[in-house]
């Protein structure tokens, strides 16, 4: 990612000072008309407070007129808590009609990931976690089958088994939305979580559910589309990461991956080749939501890589 | 591609003699029913006639129940001309209701190149065709507008201006189907042809005409499929080369390339990003149609690379 | 993989007859100089014993002169047992000069994997294996450090422990070895091992033991190739799986694949692109051996897909 | 590109009004040690002039210490030409110790085109040149054969043939350089080139020359790359668009792409694999640094794309 620095930074101090600084750490974000003085609003908010910009980028949509900003900065030691960061910036805010938050960067997001009976992406997921690939807390695993019991509790991640059947379906996304709030969820991950949430729930979750289509949308939406693939004779397999929306597979694109395949690939073979797809979209999707890199911009993402 | 050899060239000659065989040189293309003895009664057939395998394909296809093979091989000097070859096959073909064809490599391939305002694909079709990397004749260019006829001049290839409005169409059609006829055409390219061919048209051309579209079909059908691409928010677009059908865009896909983009690429140079990929696609499709790897299973096809 | 079908398979029976049945499956692969009647004398060999050819690729090198054959049959019940079929095609295979192999291909493959303290290739291949993506046996872990001695266990693979120092090396590699005799290993699988084998056991393991080496080899030889990638300024890393050589990282080459980096991406965060091309790029070079589709050529590898 | 504002822009006009704005429209690059303020004073600079940013870049690399700038901007109707601009800029730049340009881009680049017997990048950059693709001139086409005299003719691009011995090289090569002078030559473009520069001459040219390896460097330097990769067995073959340097093919890399291939593809495939690889790759380079895109950083480049 592009290392950018703003004027009112380089009045204080150079980025690999910054870099350095011992303060607590946060990332804003903010959408809002595009208009006349966002940036030096922001910087200025920022220069008042000692607070030092490591990085930053801007993108103006000239088709939606909106503006979309990310900015990563460090505050003073004995500088502003982000209570007062929040409480002083909603000024600024709510004249630009922004849509913002501060994320203080020593939070580590809390994933809940959804699953079902196809364990890969849960499996990438959880060792990058493990690993410090994903920065990350997972508080909660949750699938509609026992079959992963063992690799959540092998990675020591409470495991709650909930049974979905058309009966019973809103009860327990009931439950699961308890979990949510009890453990304070940040992202939920669809990692090949093979039921429907309702329009409800969705909405509920909107810009905080990814969800990992196997096909390279919008082809292919639906059920079994390594086998409307083939169907189709394409000569390119892929997947898509998306935010869950309450149209099904029409949510915002986030990340996107192929492989090449030939005549020879039957369905189940395109369904191998196609996991690894789906471990390296996922997880690429998981990391640029929880560094805050990716931003709505209507049925569409920013994501300022 | 894999070079395969059967029982019957290994009885005869090694394949390195039969690389310099001096004989005129054929490729047998078939599909057909799977069943047993296929491929021995052709490689029979071709040893009666002294006839050396220099290589062979076969696939089966599981679903279809079809069977496809492509065999090139040489014929022995003064032995059998493709008349005589095509008369004494022709009983192993109904017998085994074989779609099948001899091809002379002798013989190049014609093609007819049909474009519109978009140049890219032509010119890199002809730079190909005149360096030798497309081993073809192309006696005629066909545009609805005037722009490339200089282009056509220096390459020395015949142009041909035929406009087209909803009057004209099926005249101009005509006049099409007329130098199709008078050049004995084997394919027919729509290097970004933006006219729709009449249904009837397309049943006549059927097998031997080879569209680029500008998106990575199935996604995209239509028109402006980059602003399409844009509108969703993709982050790879993509070209596809597919056999025109009477249904737009839904016919046999041959080949696909797609590119990375992101939020900041606008339709525009969407565009210009794609042409690069249209060039590639399209190439890669006409070479493998006119070296005979192309058969079709279908609505798919079967590359023999 | 292209499906192929000879003359004598189908005199006996069609592959899809062939695909059902009952009897034991053999993988036979050779190599040889090129010269005529190979094909033949196989297929004969095979339909005196009323075995059926399922799928056959064969490929002559005009370089060096050699040619590659890789035929899957099933053998009738009741039909030979493998070594029958050994010490009958040993007469052929003596006659011809080939390096030949008949595989039962209801014996897995033995692994061994060797790690250091990167453990995302080990990872990923123990999941592979835990789920069927890799159908083979894995015996035992071998590494020098403590690291993974959990997750070994876990996934319930014997985990030794060979802490290695200049002094100790040749003995502990002669206790490697003995693991190897003892377990019946069919592949050494180098997970990023850091230590590099002798000239002797690498000799010994000729033709039977993978590594993966981090760089896009010939690129970037030896140690912290991703330093070497950064400082070089390259616009893409890749991973190379190749066999193991006693000239090191000079082994014959079986997958490659690479990923778009830029002037931002550090070192460190190379490591991290590198990591998902490392599994598979490895986990296809491992599936490629294991199932027989990988036969040397020299310094280079023939690969039937 | 991701469009950026500063707080000037943003304290002067909205960038879109700056998009339409009428001035004349320039692009500053700069490179210099890393420290407090260039951004500041970069824009104070601008600001004072009532220029206006429309969009700006910046990156600092810890390694070299280096700070690398891309800022776009107009000038008010009336306002500073481009001698003011360079001269009032000069004290900053003295400051800061910048390497650094201010260029018009109402001038387009002037490009010379050097090229031997393999014309396919020539015909590649005279077709985006000719349709726009490539915004520059291109004044002249030195070769040291007549293949492409024509080809030059009909793009009506001036022809110059310098025949090159051992005992002429470097008398033709003052010729080559009375040409760069004569045509104001921004850059010199060695489009598959076969003869190498003199040291003295890739002095002259030293970040303004750009050549195609076809390799992936820094694998296969020097000769017949394509067979080296044949003979060595790797599964991807590339190229590469480097800054020539005296020390051959070891100049900073600008852009790099690979194409797969497996063990049937021949030396000549190779090639002709490579041509469309090397057409890609060499255009974006030109695009990049025609845009004033590319930065040199040591041995290495920052691209702003």
């Amino acid at each position: 990612m592009l290392e950018r620095k703003t004027e009112l930074s380089s009045l204080t101090e150079p980025p690999k000072a910054a870099m350095s600084s011992p303060g607590p750490r946060f990332i804003l974000t903010l959408s809002c008309p595009d208009t006349v003085g966002i940036v030096f609003a922001v910087a200025a908010f920022l220069a008042q407070r000692d607070c030092n910009i490591i990085d930053s980028a801007q993108y103006g949509d000239r088709d939606s007129g909106l503006f979309f900003m990310r900015t990563s900065f460090s505050a003073p030691v004995g500088g502003p808590a982000q209570v007062e960061l929040d409480a002083e910036f909603s000024e600024i805010a709510s004249r630009f009609q922004m849509a913002w938050t501060i994320h203080d960067t020593a939070k580590r997001q809390r994933l809940l990931i959804l699953t079902s009976k196809f364990g890969h992406c849960l499996n990438d997921l959880l060792y990058r976690y493990r690993t410090g690939g994903l920065d990350v807390e997972i508080p909660a695993i949750v699938s509609n089958h026992r079959d992963f019991y063992q690799l959540a509790a092998w990675h020591n991640v409470p495991f709650h088994y909930l049974a979905v059947t058309p009966e019973t379906k809103l009860q327990q996304e009931a439950k699961l939305w308890e979990i949510v709030e009890d453990e304070k969820i940040d992202l939920v991950v669809l990692a090949r979580y093979m039921q429907v949430l309702s329009p409800n729930l969705c909405r509920r979750l909107e810009g905080r559910a990814i969800n990992i289509h196997h096909s390279f949308l919008p082809s292919f939406r639906g059920a079994k589309p390594y086998h409307q693939a083939f169907t189709r004779g394409v000569k390119l397999i892929g997947a898509t990461a998306h935010y869950v929306s309450a149209e099904l597979d029409e949510g915002p694109i986030i990340e996107q991956e192929v492989e090449r395949v030939d005549h020879t690939v039957g369905p189940e073979e395109l369904v191998a080749v196609g996991r690894d797809i789906e471990n390296v979209v996922l997880a690429r999707a998981v990391k640029y939501h929880t560094e805050h890199r990716v931003l709505l911009n209507g049925g569409k993402t920013v994501v300022f890589r």
